[in-house]
């Protein structure tokens, strides 16, 4: 497909000697809404930047085709029910360049990533399915520590590989090791988390330091050095943070992992969705001073950059101090810290209060900063 | 990784100064029980054809790292239980090539396919997911008309897309688009069907003719023609017709669909299983003229080539006449027919009375006769 790559700068459409110009059988402008997409005729790595190219392929395309309007709820997993049971269920392809990078590996991340939705809707996760898509001529030695890491995670994270697939591309087709993982897990009565739940008053809370994931990732992938020591990713289950929050209040209102697009995508959805406003405090946020480095460095926002092993909870102002020390009693959640609140005024909209005492609008990223970090 | 492609043809190793050969850390002679695999120290397309290679990836891989022995069962999909209901949960990713072919596309393919690896355990299939893998550069176009294919394929199989997820590849990584679902399904009471409940006696029925979809794909990209007008993939939802079955009977000892491998890779992994011989008549096999043409013409083995809406059932001798008559009642099943019996000799093992009179051994394939057909 590399001959289709001109995505924003198409060439004239060629011009039949009738002087009519040539026009596509299947044209993106018959669809449902159009006008978003008509901008990107062809897929750009920005449509899986989780921001907002990727919503629009959701609203305008996804959504439309599949019928299916609850598709459209922003939440980490969907919530079913099948046989009496509520359950998530939830799914992330991975395909994170390079395989491995300090602190795990596509493995581990697919794992995470999967318990991490799953915990999100408060769901105890239970039961994972695991999809290679191997390129031809990886070693087998890679596709098995791949496979030892899904399996180790898997166990840290309490929940049960039940079923896999794999299929081989040929080679240069590939990048060794495209991973899919689907997840199930069961959603305890009486809990209700969803992005719609953000009410004014409400206090905004991050589990730990924020952008380790993204500039570890792109530290190794580029070659950098930013405190080397410092920078690994923060991959790691969330589903025993939740239930440690779960323990001490069941009125959690929303709780999102802030993967692609970074804490920032993930604000803008849960404003987005229960329609408040979200102030952010800038000098609160904890950003370690390696990825502080590398993002000024490289002229990024650790705002919009990949955590994986980190969630943003919103809970009402009177939980806020015991769901806080149940988070730091938690050694993924040791570094927890309150970074904002709701309010009513300008609903849908993400503010930050600067360190210079001004504000600045948060936006929904477009694409991505960092591609293929996940 | 278009530089590891020795797969089968290693260069001899770099012999540094020292004069001992590089080893690379991770020895997959160290693995579990390395034999099979010390053969193939790269992955190669066999390795996901649902053969031989794909088993022993399976056993020697896979299975020691997940450390969950049921994995190995050789059902199509996991039977789990879950807030008091027993679920069935599949996954299969999708690369077929090209996109779109005779009958179908990689989109309904990707619905009908996880459809029936739920089905075959006799659940209703309910809720899918759809993970997409797409190519930087690919047009938004295609990818709508897969989402269009995979919304029209769930609606017309009763199921819902509940949940997805888009990542981006650069281009030259990927072929457009890779697709994974997965799915789960409710198990009705009293039905209890699996690879291990063959027993001698039973009867081994298919629900139409074989090897269409395999010969389609490959006929439209190698640009051959045999009996064009017939040659469209078989691609359809099963759960229907499996519905139709255990109307009938709930003693439906085995469903399997017959797709990678194709009918000989699935009578094995039954044979097997079980621990019953199967034998077949190979007049009695639904080969249709352009199937058979093609497959004399490029030396191929029907019982080998892949299908993807037909099923083998393996039922009762008493329930065969009723389970036929329900099968070809239903639109999916009009080409039923019984293709052979269970027996006590030759444990695990499939043999075919051939249509001059002798027998021949039906063996697992090593890997697939055609690569990337679904």
């Amino acid at each position: 497909m590399a001959e289709t790559t001109t995505a924003t700068t198409p060439e004239a459409p060629d011009v039949p000697e009738g002087g009519v110009p040539e026009r596509e059988v299947v044209d993106p402008a018959a669809w449902t809404c159009p006008a978003p997409l008509r901008d990107h005729p062809t897929v750009v790595l920005g449509h899986g930047g989780g921001g907002a190219l990727s919503a629009e392929l959701m609203e305008h395309l996804f959504v439309p085709a599949y019928g299916n309007p609850t598709l459209a709820g922003l939440g980490d997993s969907a919530t079913v029910t099948l046989g009496g049971a509520r359950l998530a269920f939830s799914t992330d392809s991975y395909v994170v360049r390079p395989l491995f990078f300090p602190g795990g590996c596509i493995g581990d991340l697919a794992v995470n990533g999967t318990v991490n939705d799953l915990a999100m809707s408060g769901a105890q996760p239970a039961y994972l399915s695991c999809g290679f898509i191997l390129e031809e001529g990886v070693e087998l030695s890679v596709v098995g520590q791949v496979a030892q890491a899904v399996g180790a995670a898997a166990e840290a994270a309490g929940v049960t590989v039940a079923t896999g697939d794999t299929k081989v591309v040929e080679a240069g087709h590939g990048d060794g090791v495209y991973l899919n993982t689907s997840g199930i897990g069961l959603i305890p009565d009486g809990v209700d988390i969803r992005p719609q739940r953000a009410v004014p008053g409400d206090v905004v809370i991050v589990s730990g330091p924020i952008g380790l994931h993204g500039i570890a990732v792109l530290s190794l992938r580029e070659g950098l050095e930013f405190g080397a020591g410092e920078l690994a990713s923060d991959t790691a289950p969330l589903n025993g943070l939740v239930a440690a929050m779960l323990g001490v209040t069941r009125d959690v209102h929303v709780l999102r992992d802030p993967t692609r697009g970074g804490v920032a995508a993930t604000l803008n959805e849960i404003a987005s969705a229960s329609g408040t406003g979200v102030v952010l405090t800038e000098r609160d946020l904890p950003v370690p001073e390696a990825v502080a480095n590398a993002c000024g460095f490289l002229g990024l926002d650790p705002l919009y950059v990949a955590n994986e092993g980190r969630l943003v909870a919103v809970v009402p102002r009177a939980e806020a101090d015991a769901v806080l020390a149940a988070l730091r009693a938690h050694p993924h959640g040791r570094g927890a810290a309150v970074i904002g609140e709701c309010v009513a005024e300008h609903p849908g909209t993400v503010v930050a209060r600067t360190a210079f005492g001004g504000t600045r609008v948060v936006d929904l990223p477009l694409g991505e900063q960092l591609p293929r970090i996940c």
